[in-house]
């Protein structure tokens, strides 16, 4: 029997993504990702000079480096690119099953969720507040996201190894798995009526997914649908708004278990 | 009498400052500036598009606006700028003596003081976060800080037009006149033992400068030995640091006056 299309289009897709190679660059990020035991490494490319003081971690991690003339770097990044002389292929970092990963046992985590957040810079930062304030994961749908890159790997400060990003097939889908574990989805919307302090007070000890849309659009239509409670950030300004890592980094931080 | 050099130095640097223009870009950058009445505004090159989809902004601040072909866009600008076809030259604001505008007078209130933070994009965030948050003043020093800049005014979505950026000869010295004027300054560093939160605590309802230093190099010897207390953010995790941006927008939070 001949497979339905669909299903060759799956394992099309599957294939694809195994794969997939992403170049990261610059001493920090390269730095972390030879020290990551987790992380599948195909090519070193780095300057004597980046080599020198790469070597602890080359030493670690057991590669073989490929030196390569500054003038002419020979991977294959963007010429505009910070690399310092470093640059590492890799696969992508497998975080496993949402499920598995965002399993509440018995904590009440903290997971990110994010509708439609694309620039690097601002999921790099996000990613690094997560680590800092010990979410579980930060979660974005696949299509409309910021895809693990060597540039997110840079404004992440070595936060992308570290700190797992998982990326779904849909957002609402994921989020109703989190709502069957037990977490309360409190969707960030700087129109709404109740405090983020006053919705986690009320929430007390649960697991909370904190949910944030791009600046602009905000959330979406379904994503907002799918959320127990939009919630604000108290503020005294009637004006402005916050920068939505800044917004992250603030929900994180009242949402923290201390 | 011959006038001694430092003196003319000093008088042609100050005529410079007066001379110096500014180009906006960006339509909501543009429009901001063109709504706010404090804003001196020398030449508005716009596309056709641009000057009717800001028409309103035009119309309050009467001014003629230059129409420009968008293929060979007339202001000089970057020509990487995503101007949006408007652009507006504009002198800086200017936000006044520090001792004035920081004057606690009956509140107690916030301000925000980095130390050679240089990139636009965080100090753009950091502005909005201090609109947000009600601080009275985003305080560095001229030398070493992100100048007020088309760039930095995009980043900061309007709030550079709301939210007084002061930049100072000296950092400690301003330190020094805020403290004089009764505020506790409080140096954000990661490795300090008192959590930003007890410092706030123990603090009370007293005016507050919250000290922000440059990624990697952090605060200078003389800005930290010019706080009041060195204290960090408190987090569960044992790797990772935030984003400067990141960082002030939590520390604002946790230092609102609700």
């Amino acid at each position: 029997m001949k497979k339905p299309t669909w299903v060759i289009e799956k394992e099309r897709s599957k294939r694809a993504a195994a794969a997939e190679t992403v170049w990261l660059f610059g001493l920090h990020a390269v730095r972390d990702a030879l020290m990551n035991p987790q992380r599948e490494r195909l090519r070193l490319v780095v300057t004597k000079n980046a080599a020198d003081r790469l070597a602890d971690a080359i030493a670690v991690c057991g590669m073989e480096p490929e030196i390569s003339d500054p003038r002419k770097f020979a991977a294959p990044i963007d010429s505009g690119s910070v690399h310092q002389g470093a640059a590492l292929e890799v696969k992508p970092l497998d975080w496993g099953a949402l499920t598995e990963l965002c399993e509440p046992k018995l904590a009440s985590p903290r997971v990110v969720l994010l509708d439609r957040v694309t620039d690097p810079h601002n999921v790099g930062a996000i990613l690094r507040s997560a680590e800092v304030f010990g979410a579980r994961a930060v979660i974005a749908p696949h299509r409309h996201s910021a895809p693990e890159t060597g540039a997110l790997a840079k404004t992440a400060s070595g936060a992308l190894e570290r700190q797992p990003y998982l990326r779904v097939q849909n957002l609402a889908d994921a989020m109703e798995d989190l709502r069957r574990m037990g977490y309360v989805l409190l969707g960030l919307d700087g129109t709404a009526e109740l405090s983020l302090d006053d919705a986690l007070a009320k929430a007390g000890d649960v697991p909370v997914g904190l949910v944030l849309g791009a600046e602009g659009p905000g959330l979406r239509e379904r994503t907002r649908a799918t959320c127990d409670h939009l919630v604000k950030i108290p503020f005294a300004g009637a004006f402005g708004s916050l920068n939505v890592s800044n917004a992250a980094a603030v929900a994180l931080y009242a949402a923290r278990r201390v």
